[in-house]
């Protein structure tokens, strides 16, 4: 998507191999303009998936996820909460993710009624590197007999394995620009990804 | 605000004396279409404020900052984030924001070059209760040299003096539905707040 990869271009900082900083534009400070172009994008992708609900995990996923509700024809948006801890509560589904960034093992977490059986589900997050929160959105909704009819992605990171698992397991994932390396502090982008 | 208002109505869970519960629609599971209704309202009480920025908490103040910052003619939206510690860093400016409900205190802060001074920054928060998020935004604000031409609130629960506060300080508050009190699990609205 070329307002994205533009952005990116421009404003992106790359840090040491694989850190790709968007936080000017997308996920701490928001260039809205940009983020509801981007729902555009996906819902140009994902429309004829007819997905019902959308799902992604707190916090910066969010905002994604709205944009690209909004432009699906206003379909809600479910996000999963992040807690250190497994709770006890038979109201709530939950799956682990570990950050391969903060070295920890997190869950997720969403209340059942909200997820519904037979529900189809796009999945939206900021970032795809390893694949740990798509695998465990994608958890949660196996548990709850929902189906994942796509993953939409910002900024797929090429060098980690998680978008190539994903598109070899079939999933019809869309990521808006993938990064294929970090050089001296310059993110480069891949050519094929608008 | 009718839609909102409808929404508390028909769908919230009022739990003991002070708890309002409004995540089927609002900070969980998010009605899209209500959230952009609401964007609307604020962007209609707010645009002669002439905001350039707006500026809320993670993570469920998000999706009402992106829609209200869409309606305001996709102005820039900033999050502040949530941690448990001080982090010494020169690049953050950092405020305390204590819960009564969970009875901590956290931080918040926000990398200071996206609050820029001289910024008009609306402040948008799902919930006023005491109105200590509110503050925290503010005196972010205050430490950067940003103003604070208004703050826009989802549900304000009016039997706490966080609303009270704010008005008497001369702040141009509007909260698109308040709470009176909650009676027996039923959650009454104060009839004013449309």
């Amino acid at each position: 998507m070329k307002s994205l990869r533009r952005a990116i271009e421009t404003q992106g900082v790359g840090l040491g191999q694989d850190i790709v900083k968007v936080d000017m534009f997308l996920n701490h400070r928001i260039d809205t303009a940009l983020l509801f172009s981007m729902g555009y994008a996906w819902a140009e992708e994902f429309r004829e998936d007819r997905p019902d609900l959308i799902l992604t995990v707190e916090a910066s996923g969010i905002a994604m996820a709205v944009a690209a509700a909004h432009a699906l024809g206003d379909i809600p948006v479910v996000f999963a909460k992040k807690s250190a801890t497994v709770v006890q509560n038979e109201d709530l589904v939950q799956a682990p993710v570990y950050s391969f960034t903060h070295k920890t093992q997190n869950n997720i977490r969403i209340d059942k009624k909200y997820l519904p059986a037979g529900s189809r589900v796009l999945i939206i997050d900021d970032f795809l590197a390893d694949g740990q929160a798509v695998h465990g959105m994608m958890e949660l909704c196996e548990k709850q007999g929902a189906e994942v009819v796509g993953v939409g992605i910002a900024v797929e990171k090429g060098f980690q394995p998680g978008g190539k698992k994903l598109r070899e397991a079939g999933i019809h994932l869309k990521s808006l620009a993938v990064v294929k390396s970090i050089e001296n502090g310059r993110i480069i982008l891949r050519d094929d990804a608008d």
